[in-house]
């Protein structure tokens, strides 16, 4: 294996950091469906948004005829301290399955958030200080958004109040400490420090939370302190918008080697790591230039795409965000408690719902046993150790790679491999441990959601 | 900051990785002392060794005259799947300590072991495969030689039993399960399962255990089950043989902008980082071809250069190992239980030693509190959250480039950024709270120890 003349990892140079995003919508003849207003029912006006996002941000999240939108120095300049990540040839774990398959993965993890937030984060951290802003809120679930926030504050000198999933702050103490590493202020949602959390505290007792959940905490404190904007690290088009830089950067590698995919895999919780990897590749597949498959692969535990409904619905339990048109499982829905892959939003990205919806994407779901055992086993042939989330998408990966193995075709597969799983120890001990399940919703409990779903 | 002539990380490409480890034993006038056999006190012979050590490792350790050994290709093979190491620009730690100096790092801690270590480990493993054995065992004091070490032994289908140092299995809980995903064995040390650590608990009962307990327990399993052999992660000849991958490729890429750092900076425990780093460029010094200051730097709380001895003595607790002539502060020496900073082994690398008694290199020592402040100083300019041992080097390079912003020089400084601090967290978590101290032994402490060395 040492005359590679692709090597095991494509680094691009820091002037190839693309310096522009792609905004995906631009090329899709059925555009996502607006966000509305819940009560008037209404597309939600720039004005309307304002209280919420920041100003800039707002345009990016409205705009869906612009492709593309000019990076701006200072956010390239950071991404040059971690960026461009690599592209790897994953060479060992080819041989170890014995395919014929052709296996790379962008990989997103080598920086202290340990995943792709980090370029949303930066961005969105940019346009709040150009803004005048004195900070900003938001939610994470596992995590990484949390400290990708972080560290993007702390870069541009912005406060951060850090809503966590209770569950993910029980499981993963250590993402605290990362975060107030950085100066982030963070709290275990649901809390009592919001009119929302009581709420659902009262309502709930003993819930271990959603991101639905810490989203309504973190709105309810940015528009009732002056100077704070809400941020999202997912589901968002402008978060889709600056997360392109993931797959320009895959496409210009692949060019530069002439290598076309034939699969392109992703996981998908909210759809940001899936909808910045696929963004160039679904645009020549919108402007009839090239095809390509492509899947989208989500947790049993919570699968929106596949056994959700595609109907307008709250983005947050407390029911204070905007209502968007997306595959959802009801804002009420909470994966079962031994869940631990992370990827828990009830609802996906409004972009990637509509591209489902019209057939220019698949969508399969995992049991989490089954991830695990993908993430050991990647683990000890390629050396790294993948986030939950991350290993979604090696599952499906490995899946495809076999059947090449099965059929003989030298198939080229691209999975993004989102992140490293250094502060999810506590779930690979479950695994370890034989301690996890493989409970799936079932089609009660997922009517019971559905059910509540608002009238549009 | 957007028009750099010098990137802000170089990346080598693969075929750029070294060929041959550089052995600096040498180019040294003065070699380092020989290893004693403890009974007899006459230099070991290979025979002697070689039932802790593996057959190619021992006769790497004893050459002191070969400058070259080069690098197996299934070595190179896994190089390739995390190196070459990308050499940091900081230009955002520059600019805000508002320096004239250009600071470089090499950062070593872009793979799942999180450090250097993964560098020997492969090396070892290897050897160890091609001897025809079964498995290794080892000690680990922060983890990141015992991570590096089950991922090696993966790779090469080796078992792997590791003693890791108390204090650490308890400070490091996630560390045992990312060594269990490689599938490890982990014992925390000092243990009853040898008869080395129930001497060492009938003596010392409720010690938090040194690498020095840890190493003599893992000698002792490796020389009475069959076909198991001894690894060490730091302080042997082969180990900084092999970390010389580290200052070769710094040295390659420094070349090749035409760069003569004029300071070089590395932390020192058992002196592996430093003495990889360090050793085209002392090479150089000791040819007489050019010169550069070289600091080695310590904790205060384990002080070997600075507070110890140059003496031979033992390398273990235990005094199963062979004697070691290098700067100690006496086998029996452990550091106290509120240090946190990693860098606790007792001695120092023989070679290191010999350079640092002949004058060739500085040493500093630096209080933990120092330490973890310029650590979380870094973070949040340069974005990498460092490893705790790591940071002993971030604190002197600041230190130096603050005197350059004095002086107006514009000197050349370059670090070793070993590895990062994901598993840290708790020692973050005590700065953070207030928790740390800054305790230092006293000379009546040091005397203790440093009586109880061996009459050579």
């Amino acid at each position: 294996m040492s005359d590679h003349t692709i090597p095991y990892k494509i680094y691009l140079s820091e002037t190839e950091i693309p310096s522009a995003w792609y905004n995906l919508r631009a090329d899709m003849k059925n555009k996502p469906a607006p966000l509305l207003n819940p009560g008037t029912h209404q597309p939600m006006t720039a004005a309307e948004l304002s209280g919420v996002f920041c100003d800039e941000l707002i345009e990016q999240e409205l705009d869906d005829t612009t492709p593309f939108f000019a990076i701006p120095e200072p956010i390239r300049e950071y991404y040059r301290t971690y960026r461009p990540s690599p592209l790897v040839r994953a060479y060992h774990l080819e041989k170890a399955l014995g395919t014929p398959a052709k296996i790379y993965y962008k990989f997103e993890g080598n920086n202290t958030s340990g995943s792709h937030k980090l370029n949303s984060a930066i961005a969105q951290a940019y346009y709040a200080k150009k803004q005048g802003l004195k900070g900003v809120t938001t939610e994470t679930g596992a995590g990484q958004w949390g400290t990708a926030l972080s560290m993007a504050c702390s870069y541009f000198g912005l406060d951060c109040k850090v809503y966590m999933v209770k569950v993910s702050y029980e499981q993963k103490p250590f993402r605290r400490e990362v975060m107030r590493t950085y100066g982030a202020s963070v709290t275990p949602s649901p809390s009592m420090e919001t009119a929302v959390g009581r709420k659902i505290l009262a309502e709930h007792p003993g819930t271990t939370g959603s991101l639905g959940c810490a989203i309504s905490e973190a709105v309810e404190v940015a528009t009732s302190i002056p100077g704070y904007r809400y941020v999202l690290g997912s589901v968002l088009n402008q978060v889709l918008l600056h997360q392109s830089v993931i797959g320009l950067e895959t496409k210009t590698a692949l060019d530069k080697y002439g290598i076309t995919p034939d699969i392109i895999i992703g996981c998908a919780g909210g759809g940001s790591n899936l909808g910045g990897l696929i963004a160039p590749f679904m645009g020549e597949k919108l402007r009839g230039e090239k095809d390509y498959r492509i899947i989208a692969v989500e947790p049993a535990s919570c699968p929106s795409f596949t056994r959700g409904k595609y109907a307008y619905d709250f983005c947050d339990t407390g029911m204070v965000c905007p209502l968007a048109k997306m595959y959802t499982l009801g804002s009420g829905f909470i994966p079962a408690p031994n869940h631990v892959g992370g990827l828990r939003y009830h609802g996906m990205s409004s972009t990637l719902s509509q591209l489902y919806a019209d057939g220019l994407m698949e969508a399969v779901s995992v049991p989490q046993t089954s991830v695990f055992e993908a993430a050991e086993y990647f683990a000890r042939v390629e050396g790294i150790l993948p986030a939950p989330e991350s290993s979604h998408a090696i599952r499906v990966a490995i899946d495809e790679a076999v059947k090449c193995r099965e059929s003989g075709e030298e198939k080229t597969i691209v999975f993004g491999l989102t992140g490293t799983g250094y502060f999810d120890m506590v779930a690979y001990e479950k695994f370890h441990d034989g301690k996890m399940s493989d409970y799936i919703p079932t089609d009660e409990e997922l009517k019971a959601s559905l059910d509540k779903l608002p009238v549009v």
